[in-house]
């Protein structure tokens, strides 16, 4: 028999996550307080985040240990399967060969509990009585209302109204795991109703949700705030993932040429890529690529400078590749990659050239998507099928240069929620949305004066 | 670390399967001729099922090999994982250990592949182009056409029209792994239409839908027939799951008092069960129990006799316990569950004593997989939540009683393309069902008349 499936025993779960902040070329820039334009400080962040979050934001260790309490709950799932895609590189016809790393093992189906259990574990321990958090696709909001009914807290999720509307199981999903869903921008908070006065029929985004999830938060004594991508711990918790991959390309005496994650607020990314950063800068040879959708092109179309984390200018301001907290992407079918910006950690690497980026239509996506499951099995989520979409033409690439390449990518989650975006696509409805360049020049000229 | 997760290495995927036949306690009742009532030869059955699979249906080898290209995509999901379920436990209070196997690992969410891919291959080794087959909640439908396309063959599945219209999810997957999906009762062919004759809003069954199955099948040279379950032979593909079962409770040094599967058409309890009625033949003392709907109570107040397999009587006439073939159960929303027989080799076993059914209403079933779903985060298919409610009341009887008891229950399949059914659940609009004594009565009339 051929080998499809590297599996891990359960005790090689990683004991503890990797920070990259330490091995970065450079110091990281300041995060800004969106009132006062200066650094925040950890008490700044206090009402949003408990102390075991904000230190792990900004700490300098490079290995962090993982509660034995979290460890238990991730060991549901975890180690994650890593496979050999042989049908598909047969259908392909490459040389190449094709790895994927499947995080639709989890409760929730995507890779989102590897940071939501950890971060509602730090708020359960501070006291925290109720989370409020945001969702796009659905697969955040599903992770942080497991991951708080786990540990017994209440949970409220901001839901983008595209997505809300068009992923009714997810909505169904966060119910089920007893949490409130709220279809945002809601009339629940000054910031939705502003955006609601301008545009009654907005669809929302992740940049407006996060807006309200961050003033309930903020305005409730009881409650907390929690993201699912973008911050430092987010991406740190992620790190399972790479950690695993490299235990399994070691277990079955391979490297990757290339790595390959989708990339919308970058927690994903991170978490396969940057244990494989911490090789390259220790001298592999390899690349690491994210990728995008053209229709919200952070990475390869935005600026790299300080933006804030939310349309209405309430969460923190970071230094990150944006298209502007303005920003509004179409309602493309991959709701979790509609973000204007991108993490910290993740553009300053793009910036140093460490990684790459390139961005990919939602349509080459879905085809992509369907010839993946009907080699492999496995559905992807629409989100994933832009990592499938990089891999196949690094794939084809090496079939028409005739070379050997080894390639691994994440498949962050399967798409048994996301059938109505497969119905789209087979009759036709998906169109290819590139932004145009004015519009994004625009929205750029709204970023904050910084001066640092 | 508590243990969670009880994990075999690929190479423990099952090299055989196992045939219960050589150990029943008797020889199993002919399977009758539709039209002459007289015993099926191997020839009648060559236009439905290729050779292979009807050697296999007759076998009374106790250990049958599992083909290596079977078991390769076996690989992919197989040996699936165990867990004991610490967080349910303690949420309920009970003194029980309970112990889950989970099938919702396939590429299909069910333990449905395990015998789609067994029986395509065989079909390809026959030369069939095509494969004509049923689905109730699509669990089987979604999974012979995953095995179809990695087979290269075509597949047309006639879908039960409640399921077609409550699971659009499940149609979209069938339709994304290539097949042809119709609602059935469908105007395309002779028992179909029969049956719009006599009511045109019927919400058809999957007695109606394999006969639609089987006379497309007969009525085309390259077509043949799949069932996904009640069979002999699926029945044997399935026992991969108690097979390796047993080497997983061998693994941590345990046994279970009784071991739950929901009850259908039989081919999930027969999987998980057979291999430890097994072990009941050889002296074990152990309960092995199949948890029905109180709506097609087939095991708990059907009799076991001879009866047509679909509702147009074309399908050979097996010894089962039925409610007779004309019997048209509700639309619940197990609709994997709605069949009007169960398989010959259950009812065998259930007609000596060997096993133990019960029947379980609905909305109980949903209140248990809400419970679940929160403790222990798999959602699961509204089909097994039959066996989550039996092991709940096994798991809450031995709590009153305060004994110490292991329960060992098969979850067949998770929900995330169910999530509609749980939203009927949330919102009070289940209902328990029970059919008519008088209804059944009525039906139970219509038996053929077999003098065997």
């Amino acid at each position: 028999m051929q080998r499809t499936k590297i599996i891990l025993p359960e005790d090689r779960i990683p004991k503890q996550w990797y920070n990259i902040i330490p091995d970065l070329n450079g110091p990281m820039a300041p995060v800004v307080h969106p009132g006062t334009l200066q650094p925040v400080t950890p008490d700044d962040l206090l009402p949003l985040f408990p102390m075991g979050l904000i230190e792990q934001e900004v700490s300098t260790q490079r290995w962090i240990d993982i509660p034995d309490e979290v460890r238990q709950i991730l060991a549901q799932w975890r180690p994650s399967p890593m496979f050999r895609a042989h049908r598909l590189e047969k259908a392909l016809g490459t040389p190449a060969k094709i790895y994927y790393k499947y995080e639709g093992v989890s409760p929730a189906g995507s890779h989102k509990p590897n940071t939501a259990v950890p971060q509602a574990y730090y708020n359960m321990l501070a006291g925290t009585k109720r989370i409020a958090s945001e969702t796009g696709a659905g697969q955040w909001g599903s992770s942080i209302a497991l991951a708080c009914q786990m540990f017994g807290l209440e949970c409220t999720v901001y839901m983008v109204k595209v997505s809300f509307q068009q992923k009714p199981y997810r909505k169904s999903m966060m119910q089920l795991w007893g949490a409130d869903v709220i279809p945002s921008p809601s009339n629940q908070t000054n910031a939705g109703r502003a955006v609601l006065e301008r545009d009654q029929d907005s669809n929302g985004s992740l940049g407006i949700a996060i807006s309200e999830a961050v003033e309930d938060a903020a305005t409730h004594e009881d409650t907390r705030y929690c993201l699912g991508s973008v911050l430092n711990h987010v991406c740190l918790h992620q790190t399972v993932i790479g950690l695993e991959a490299k235990q399994q390309m070691d277990m079955i005496g391979d490297y990757p040429d290339v790595v390959i994650a989708c990339h919308g607020g970058g927690s994903n990314f991170a978490g396969l890529g940057f244990p494989f950063v911490a090789d390259k800068a220790a001298g592999k040879d390899l690349r690491i690529l994210a990728a995008e959708p053209i229709s919200c092109p952070t990475l390869t179309k935005g600026v790299y400078d300080f933006d804030y984390g939310d349309q209405a200018k309430m969460a923190p301001i970071s230094k990150m590749y944006t298209l502007g907290h303005d920003f509004m992407p179409p309602g493309i079918h991959a709701g979790g990659l509609r973000y204007h910006g991108a993490a910290p950690l993740v553009s300053q690497l793009l910036d140093e050239g460490v990684i790459e980026a390139k961005a990919v239509g939602q349509v080459e996506c879905f085809e992509a998507a369907v010839q993946f499951a009907r080699a492999e099995g496995i559905i992807p989520a629409p989100e994933s099928s832009h990592a499938i979409r990089a891999a196949f033409d690094e794939a084809l690439q090496a079939k028409e240069e005739g070379k050997e390449k080894t390639i691994l990518f994440n498949l962050s989650g399967h798409g048994h929620v996301d059938m109505a975006s497969y119905d789209a696509f087979f009759s036709g409805k998906l169109e290819n949305y590139e932004y145009p360049s004015e519009a994004i020049e625009e929205s750029l000229e709204k970023l904050p004066k910084v001066d640092m």
